[in-house]
């Protein structure tokens, strides 16, 4: 019967306002027994890497209409993330299997319900590939471009936090599909890799220009057919100003409102009639039955090395607070991870 | 070569905030000659009634980014109508006529590019619906619910502004498919319309609900399937909160929004997301083309008494300014129109 420590980040209380590093604690728990017994019907999982997720602020509050339920404040933080089945009583999983989905941020998670964890079939590539571009933020770029905003050759697309995990995905997508692209982040580091890196057309700091609805002129003088919308707030009221006929907006996020007491207010919906835009909000988890289709896409890409996917790593289950906390000041440069174990 | 006075209502100024009369002005122009030069293109018109749009607001303003173009201070207030064929060296019409579409705010009109101009083939039907229920806003009501919200038996609709000359319809459209459907309005007398007349299912004044968002909990306990939105601000955010999943909301217009300096701020559209529910604007006049197929439907509606109809109908031209500022305090019961002329 061997046992193992197994270290996790809880919730220390709930969150007002901007999520701070000791908002969370690292705790050892009681040891954890590394062989399921007969009886159970669930799977061992010990995590090598865990997804830092901008929707995770959601939860980190009490339940207010979040997408998700809240966390429990002295429970772990759930999550999604990629591990190795140590243990498993469950048919659909094996001991050595590998695997992506929800768990927890601790060095071994015990899942009983795994609905959603999926088989990594092809390791061929990064393992914490699962945790973006071949997981949820890749499958948001696909179901929130193509699905929603049904592109078409010649349009004209903006992404806002465009060097994140789904941002820097739908840039590439938008070339791909013969459209312009532009992107706005909030770094200089940022927006030289938009352009140089992920092969946007053009690329701004939001924070460098006084007057977004002016900026927006400046790169779409003809205005936006298509917006992937990851921010809300004043830039979604500034890309209202600028949509063409027939615009179509993918709303996967509102990253700007989340630490906000109340939303800032978008007042020029009225914008909607007047250009026939539509809106449509989508959440990726209702989406999940499109990964096949997906991956039958997307995999070639990457080994063909036709598609670019830049990682932040932070290393060590300790780094992880700081890590999801950096996600609201824009701290990370693409996808954050946390690397929690290499095997 | 008859001659006769043509009286017109002119915009005096540009309009900020509400509406007022005095803000238009009668005047009587010089006399018309009741035919046309030979070497003309064009109808003349004698004008019958005058639609009331809430839209017309936007038009009073010095232009900013409205529907339309501004109205030019000094010239006659151009709207929607119907009329009777003076004179015509078009080749689409001829004297007698009777016809629907763009005219303007005056006794007789000519028009030299009569495009949207439609001429009334069934007259068996009284006159004046062809600026409601057989024009644009019966148009609106159908492009908006059935094309835009694709509605299903048994689901949930909340209409605003219900009693207007739109939302009666799209009232009556919901439960001809099989929905149910709730109403607001600002008085009493409508709201009895809405239950009593229009047969929705329940009906409620939004001026007398200290919390919106409690009302429409009240009225749907298991959320919002189609939001047909013709008022916007407070309304909106209070619907965005309890919109069920995969809801559609039909943006008509934003009545509430048209006489404010700046719009209200709309906090909680990160509930698109939550709630993968889809918001989509539109201009009828993008869908001229379906009045044929609309036309196809409601004329045997009309004719069989399957559909109720109601109108507010102020006399004389001299009664268009107190009309259509009317519309923004809600004084109208039903769709306003001014007659002109009888014949």
């Amino acid at each position: 019967m061997e046992e193992v420590r197994n270290q996790q980040i809880i919730l220390q209380n709930y969150v007002n306002g901007f999520p701070k590093e000791s908002d969370m604690l690292l705790i050892t728990s009681s040891a954890i027994n590394l062989n399921l017994p007969e009886a159970s019907n669930a799977v061992l999982l010990k995590n090598l890497y865990l997804s830092c997720d901008p929707y995770m602020r959601g939860r980190m509050s009490k339940s207010q209409g979040s997408y998700f339920d809240s966390f429990t404040p002295g429970s772990p933080i759930g999550g999604l993330g990629v591990a190795k089945v140590v243990d498993s009583t469950h048919s659909n999983f094996k001991k050595g299997d590998l695997v992506w989905g929800g768990i927890r941020w601790e060095e071994y998670s015990i899942i009983n319900d795994p609905q959603i964890l999926f088989k990594i079939e092809d390791t061929d590539v990064p393992l914490s590939y699962y945790t973006g571009i071949l997981g949820m933020p890749g499958l948001t770029a696909y179901v929130g471009f193509y699905e929603i905003c049904a592109p078409k050759k010649g349009e004209y697309v903006f992404v806002s936090a465009a060097s994140g995990a789904v941002g820097q995905l739908v840039g590439q997508f938008a070339k791909l599909s013969g459209c312009y692209v532009v992107g706005s982040a909030g770094t200089k580091e940022k927006v030289d890799l938009l352009k140089n890196k992920f092969g946007f057309d053009e690329a701004f700091n939001y924070k460098e220009e006084q007057d977004l609805d002016a900026a927006l002129k400046r790169y779409f003088p003809d205005g936006i057919d298509i917006y992937f919308e990851n921010v809300g707030g004043k830039m979604l009221e500034a890309v209202l100003s600028n949509m063409r006929i027939n615009g179509r907006i993918s709303v996967c996020g509102m990253i700007s409102q989340y630490n906000l007491e109340q939303g800032e207010g978008v007042h020029n919906l009225s914008q909607l009639i007047a250009k026939d835009v539509r809106m449509q909000g989508f959440l990726v988890s209702r989406y999940f039955h499109m990964l096949p289709k997906y991956f039958e896409m997307i995999m070639p890409l990457i080994k063909q090395g036709k598609i670019c996917y830049i990682e932040d790593f932070a290393e060590g289950l300790e780094s992880a607070p700081a890590a999801l906390v950096g996600l609201f000041s824009g701290r990370n440069v693409g996808k954050q991870v946390v690397a929690v174990a290499r095997e």
